[in-house]
């Protein structure tokens, strides 16, 4: 609906972390955010279990409808990190020593400390291509229209900027926010009439609390700047007929 | 592994402010502490979109393969929210006006403020059961072995409560947490060795950051105490050996 020539990515988190409630993901929303920026839509999220045939169907299922797939998690040292076997499996490539990440790992190490366990990093589909890693050394990797990075929220926010080159993005999805002081069921039936005229613009209606207030966010989402800005003075204008505060708009 | 009579459960992110990044998700982590507090185990969580066919498809196919499925968001009043007919749908079962929900929608708001919008919130599956609302009123709903929870998270999670009694739930998933100032690959061949003699505790291995310095998370998740125990003072052998830090313990 947003874009006609439609790129678009899934996310696969993987890990028993996230689904044991342990740790709260936030890769999604970084990854879906540097993805908006280049024109690709985000359109299936999957949080699995770090089981082999688990990872292997659902990057089989993904990787089949949509444009790209990014996984996240489990391509640390440790016996539950085994994403880089199971995409071997998936695409039927070899799992060894990439002698590309090898050396990469070898010379980030000072000498005498790339441990056994290290060197497990450099083990993935031996022909993958790397994904660079600026923050610690171990390289994520991409086969085909699959890009596998770590888990760790700040190291693989830092490998992103390094994939947008390689990406095909359409184009880019701008989005604006209008936050006012009332709630949803106020502004509902405007909205809907809105939303009708408009089919080419995404509206979103989030309520919010915040400092204990009540509000309600409106997100509108497009590639057509100016079909945003029609769309945001008809929602400018019922605002004021029914005196609306606006808490903020970008 | 965890659980030989499993019993377990799917979460189903409905909303396109989770996939387009604006917000990042944090009721899947609240619903698996709750589920893992009543022995019942998150297997699989998806994140979709606002798009009615999908929301049908999502809850079809994992309402068969799962115990419980929980959803969140989509039950509000404006045009966006479109969970209670795409769940009506999915089942078979009128959407309309809940006798129940209406007349607890009534009285919560004062005379003559029941608008249009508000009045939506009471429309669903006409014989779903009841979630009720504490913090504000408008109720979820629950048809079979699906629940379906708003995506606001604090009222989403002071709706989980009134849900337990409803739950035939299994043996509480126990854990526990090491965390050591260390790096994985300094610990990953002890605790594979620990893993392949406890089989029936998952331990997991977490990098973490935490004040500039880096550190490693061990979880041991079972429903044994003893056996985790048994695991723990395994772990706590090496970390010895090794002269390992433990930052903190429970």
């Amino acid at each position: 609906m947003i874009n006609k020539k439609e790129i678009n990515a899934g996310i696969i988190i993987i890990g028993n972390e996230v689904l044991s409630g342990r740790t709260a993901d936030t890769n999604t929303s970084s990854i879906a955010i540097w993805l908006n920026s280049i024109g690709i839509s985000v359109k299936e999220v999957r949080i699995i279990p770090d089981i082999e045939d688990t990872i292997i169907s659902t990057v089989n299922e993904l990787r089949k409808k949509l444009t790209y797939v990014f996984t996240t998690g489990g391509i640390g040292p440790t016996h539950d990190d085994i994403t880089a076997e199971s995409i071997s499996k998936t695409f039927g490539i070899e799992y060894g020593f990439h002698k590309e990440a090898f050396s990469i790992l070898e010379s980030y190490y000072k000498p005498g400390e790339f441990s056994d366990g290290r060197q497990k990093m450099a083990k993935m589909p031996v022909s993958a291509k790397l994904i660079l890693n600026p923050s610690s050394g171990a390289p994520g990797f991409n086969v085909e229209n699959v890009y596998c990075l770590p888990g760790v929220p700040s190291i693989m926010k830092s490998m992103l900027g390094g994939i947008t080159n390689s990406l095909v993005g359409g184009e880019p999805i701008l989005s604006s926010t209008i936050n006012l002081r009332t709630v949803e069921s106020e502004i509902a039936k405007s909205l809907t009439e809105i939303q009708n005229k408009n089919k080419d613009v995404e509206i979103g209606s989030y309520p919010f609390f915040k400092a204990g207030k009540l509000g309600v966010s409106i997100v509108l989402r497009s590639i057509d700047q100016l079909k945003i800005d029609k769309c945001k003075s008809e929602i400018k204008n019922f605002i004021n007929q029914k005196q609306i505060e606006i808490v903020e708009s970008d």
